[in-house]
């Protein structure tokens, strides 16, 4: 197995290749490479090479729909950024922004279809269940993402309602990208079954760490603001924990949730969260998910070196290593 | 072979039978069903089973398939409606005006992938084919309404650039639903992409007519008011016709053009069509793509009376018989 850099380098490298129409159509294409050229982790490829290689020892097997797990990772982000009205992406103008909503809606409409096409470059042995696996998670995505916009109105979620659709909406996408790896590298159903299980258990980790940062994190590395969630109200872990509690506390919180967004609503319920040791809970629930994620690692029948390799990646997303 | 009406049937009762999740996700779902639930002529199905008939004797095999054509089809409708911020549709508020655009958006990407499921319901042996026929499709499209959308800013449309912007955006579709048909239905690879070349006349000679109808048209079988394209500025055959002129009538057209949108514009441009002959010109470019496709189904190797139950289509789509 390789670092998680050379598998982040080999994804980059062919989404570098990936050539888009000009000529009268360049207006279609023009916002794809530009959203598909915005760098990050490229974590959802990597573990589809990762996965690859874990069960053929060749990740190259699985390059073109370790691309396609990303194209379809960006269609949704350029999607929800116009759901969520959002105008950054990674220090950058959103598409929407830049461009107009129009070419929004339709590139991501053809992203999708892309990523389409690059997922089913494998193998014909492999292409149905593949197939299953891509656009059943691409359903999962999609209902986690109104599931997140459903909860924006409601008053009260459930711990449960919050963790499937995070489920839904983040760890569907790492267990799709997993278990398509397996499949192309000969899994069996039964193993790809487990490297999604592993994909999502650390989905869940990783959104759970997310959250937390979010609150307790720090700028420089969170790469974001301190206390975004918090201004906008958003239902994270840290808020349907806190909801979901009965004691004087969760008192406190419910008051102050109805303050007007800004720094002194951030500065109020961060002290609350640190009143209820939401810190430890926080850790508490990445732990778990990560320990799941590594425990369906081994029920997936990887040695102790491959195992060691996906380790690394949990350390990573999970904040142990950064 | 059998009636056009009860194909049409067939691909309405399919279409009954998806059954849409509830519960939690009924949000994402109900607009879904309730863009399927339009009615309308089914043209696209249709012609899926027909020519899964016309190479098998057996429409069935393609039922699937066809409703994941016509899922395709009103995922396109939705999507354009936000876009073209059309509020009405087949006489009832558009999804975006019934729910919001977020709504829209988001049950749209997963009617894409509902119809990319539906369409790989076919036998493992033409998957890929059917798969392959059916993306390349998509993308298609979307290059057609994002040419369409380009159109509305430009000044002077030639005449091929028009026809390559309705092959993509209409006659592409009509292509592979039929192309996919065949395949299903056991052609071989030439007799399927001579059944696209039919799909794909038919398109042009069915846009053609249907820019037409929208100014020369009867508004009661027509289902529309008549001259919307001119109050729009709309791009059609006829006004691309007369834009490429270089003749006095060509010089009125410029002028009546920019008349502010209305009735009068509406009567001046209309007056000026007729003057050019526009009629004539329509009904040959008519007749030209409709022989053209009808001309595909011989070299598509099918018989008389196969070829007449095609026939039935292309007049019942260009105004020949209604």
């Amino acid at each position: 197995m390789k670092r998680i850099s050379e598998y982040a380098l080999l994804a980059e490298e062919e989404l570098r290749k990936i050539d888009y129409k000009g000529g009268d159509v360049a207006g279609l294409y023009e916002p794809i490479s530009y959203a598909m050229s915005a760098g990050g982790k490229r974590l959802r490829p990597v573990l589809t090479l990762m996965s690859a290689e874990a069960f053929c020892g060749d990740p190259m097997v699985a390059l073109k729909a370790a691309s396609g797990i990303e194209m379809f990772h960006n269609f949704t982000l350029l999607h929800d950024d116009v759901m969520d009205k959002s105008e950054v992406r990674r220090g950058r103008p959103t598409v929407h922004v830049k461009w107009d909503e129009n070419t929004a809606i339709l590139s991501g409409d053809t992203m999708l279809t892309l990523a389409t096409q690059l997922i089913s470059e494998v193998p014909d042995a492999v292409l149905r269940p593949v197939l299953d696996v891509f656009n059943r998670m691409a359903i999962d995505v999609y209902e986690g993402q109104q599931l997140d916009m459903s909860f924006e109105r409601e008053e009260n979620i459930e711990m449960t309602a919050y963790l499937k659709m995070i489920g839904l909406k983040t760890g569907a996408l790492l267990g799709a990208a997993s278990q398509i790896g397996a499949l192309i590298g000969g899994a069996t159903k039964e193993q790809s079954e487990e490297m999604y299980r592993f994909g999502m258990m650390l989905g869940l980790a990783f959104q759970i760490e997310d959250d937390y940062l979010d609150t307790f994190g720090d700028a420089t590395t969170f790469g974001k603001p301190i206390g975004g969630d918090i201004k906008n109200g958003k239902k994270t872990f840290l808020v349907v924990s806190a909801m979901n509690r009965s004691d004087k506390d969760a008192e406190a919180y419910k008051i102050a949730s109805k303050l007007p967004s800004g720094d002194t609503k951030v500065k109020t319920i961060t002290a609350i969260f640190e009143k209820m040791n939401m810190r430890a809970e926080c850790r508490k629930a990445v732990s778990h998910y990560s320990a799941s994620a590594l425990d369906a690692l081994k029920k997936a029948g990887l040695d102790e070196e491959k195992r060691e390799a996906f380790r690394s990646v949990v350390e990573k997303l999970t904040g142990r290593k950064k």
